[in-house]
């Protein structure tokens, strides 16, 4: 069995939310929200399967929370549901860490995002099974190598 | 009873897809399609209740039936489906006019985004009944008042 | 011979202004809206003329009548004025539906663009007489076909 | 009498054509050079006047001579050519120095912008005519200072 | 002694590459790096400090070592190097995980970016010494927390 | 011996800075300076060597002096200060002039950028020394030839 490393531990997307992403009520516009949501879904369902393109055909349930705020770091975690012949399903998790305050980490949206796996001539394609459990080792290996090599650099601490 | 004159008749957002708007397939980005629906549903819940602010709160079985095509001319067709208390839900149909070709229109995707009604302070708030009736009315006037006063500009048809 | 059915009467261009349009003052950037006019007469001489591919050779006459603000609905509504053996004119009025307040509907801009048709070389070349009139029926056709199918969906108004 | 130093000889805005402002055909928006049309305009209308705020009215005979491509570096020289009472009258000449080949400048488009001066609550207000001979001679000033004070670095030329 | 769990494993910024971000040469604009090097360093400084607000004084040696392509996953990690009284530097490492081919990983650009500690009036203040500590309890805490509380659902995997 | 005559006299980029500019903090985004900075430098290697293709290798040094404001007119004035076999060295010095008060004139930020040439399959390539005189030759030319002919505009100065 293929232990689901990345599974919501690793964003599949993060960023800071900018003043040009505001609607017109000064917070995070939802559209901001739902196009990388769309993202990071399908950035998973790569990851998971190891099949280089996906197309977006549902989403499902998404739920706003909580409204963003400007300066909001925010982190898209993923994790695939289910995989079928031809899709993946995948459910994303929206967490903003405060810019305001302490830096408090609240959920703010979810979403079900539904893929279908496209070969380059954008038709549906299936998903090789045998290229899903390759994609899970990969995967714990990357997680598993430091993505930096040690390089020698000083760490200043707190407790210097 | 009063009719919904401007339902799925009159769009609540209408624009040309720009290179600027694709995903790197090629093809419109489906984050731009759902900002815009998300737009679109909002924009139609202030007209059909005549209460001024909507938050998004949900997004229901968003489907992506066909991709849209820079230059395409796009269009959010929106009917309110139900009015709550606090809450009014539309149904968004997105239709592309192609760019390529005879013009072809083709309903691209669709959407249920349901909205709950805020005052200035973002607090949920109830959506008064009588304002809807003003708010029918008075989208009733809008779409028969020609936008623009006749100012004897001539016209140049395809008989000159 | 043939009405200009959506003549001013149809937006060609409709959309929400957003804080990311603003200028130093606060108010939309006036490039946005000079944008949009841009994209919208294209639309319409399309839409009028049949004819796929124009590019515009000149702006006349562009007047600011009122600002524009964040929130606001904007629409650009246009009429083919002229159609010459290889350019079109459109004229092109911009109405804001106020976020802020009652809705209140009011011309902000005015301008007439000059376009030129050109082949998939972006040579000028010849707009086609029979086509307008292709052109035409099919507008017609498309203004009376509704947008969407009746799915059966209820409809939730201010009767209720 | 004022000589216009800076007339038409340094650029009142001046970039370099992106992907992202590209339109369907391929070749550069013309709603983007619109847009820094109006700017450059605004830029030149303050430099010349001293008068803090603008806002635009007007904009006469903008024609597009020829299109403007990615990576095109594009130059907006200005020129005011009235001021009266409450408004100042600028021709913007766009010129492209193009990305590709021999970077031949080409000139391609040119307007008339029309500005009007406001307070600090957007009304009309008077231009001090005192306060526009001060600029020139600031304007002058700046010219002739170099923007960079010698700081003795090393110049490569070709004769290394 | 405070380990620096997430130097380095967890991404301050990760996101994909679209069209929009590319140059005239077709690969990713170096400037859109750059502005993500600046934000990730920023939300570095800021979790590893416990300090609010950072505006950034210095950036040195950002070496770009590969070009990043469209559809590109890119990741942004950090490390900080030194902490002053008033200052922190940081040391960012981007890598990209690429979207053509085996999804391969190359480290494609890296920069050191300097940040001074600033008050709610853009003024330069001390970094506390103490915050630091309980910034660097907080992050263990938030690593081990896993961002979703266990909810039950089922996970498709390779196995299935 | 070739004089720099455009050097730190010609603006290579010159713009105006956005609400959408803006960071959290609502002065302008570094990154949004950074990115100019980056096409700025490579403008003006190539209007001082003549070669076609840059990409940025390194910037080292980049100092952020002052914060810039929504408003400000900012130009990136530059100077050559190495050319290598393969590489150029460009000094890139950021002046604002600010929106608010008396169009006062600061140093915001200054860079070093290092850019190599390469050909269009974008692998590393000579800079050609004789390119390099018929560049400055160019340059100096285009510098003495007024960007727009005299079209006898009259002009509205002052002393009107």
């Amino acid at each position: 069995m293929l232990s689901p490393m990345n599974t919501y531990t690793d964003p599949a997307i993060r960023l800071t939310m900018m003043p040009r992403d505001t609607n017109p009520h000064g917070t995070i516009f939802g559209g901001v929200i739902l196009s990388y949501i769309d993202t990071a879904g399908a950035v998973e369902a790569r990851r998971h399967t190891g099949h280089e393109r996906f197309v977006t055909i549902a989403m499902r349930e998404v739920v706003f929370h909580e409204p963003v705020f400007v300066g909001d770091l925010v982190s898209f975690y993923c994790k695939v549901t289910r995989v079928g012949n031809t899709s993946a399903t995948v459910h994303v998790v929206v967490e903003a860490e405060r810019h305001r305050g302490a830096g408090e980490r609240v959920r703010v949206t979810e979403a079900e995002v539904v893929y279908v796996a496209v070969d380059e001539n954008q038709k549906k394609t299936a998903i090789k099974r045998e290229r899903i459990k390759e994609a899970q080792i990969e995967l714990r290996e990357k997680e598993q190598a430091a993505p930096v090599a040690g390089d020698g650099m000083e760490m200043a601490g707190a407790s210097k």
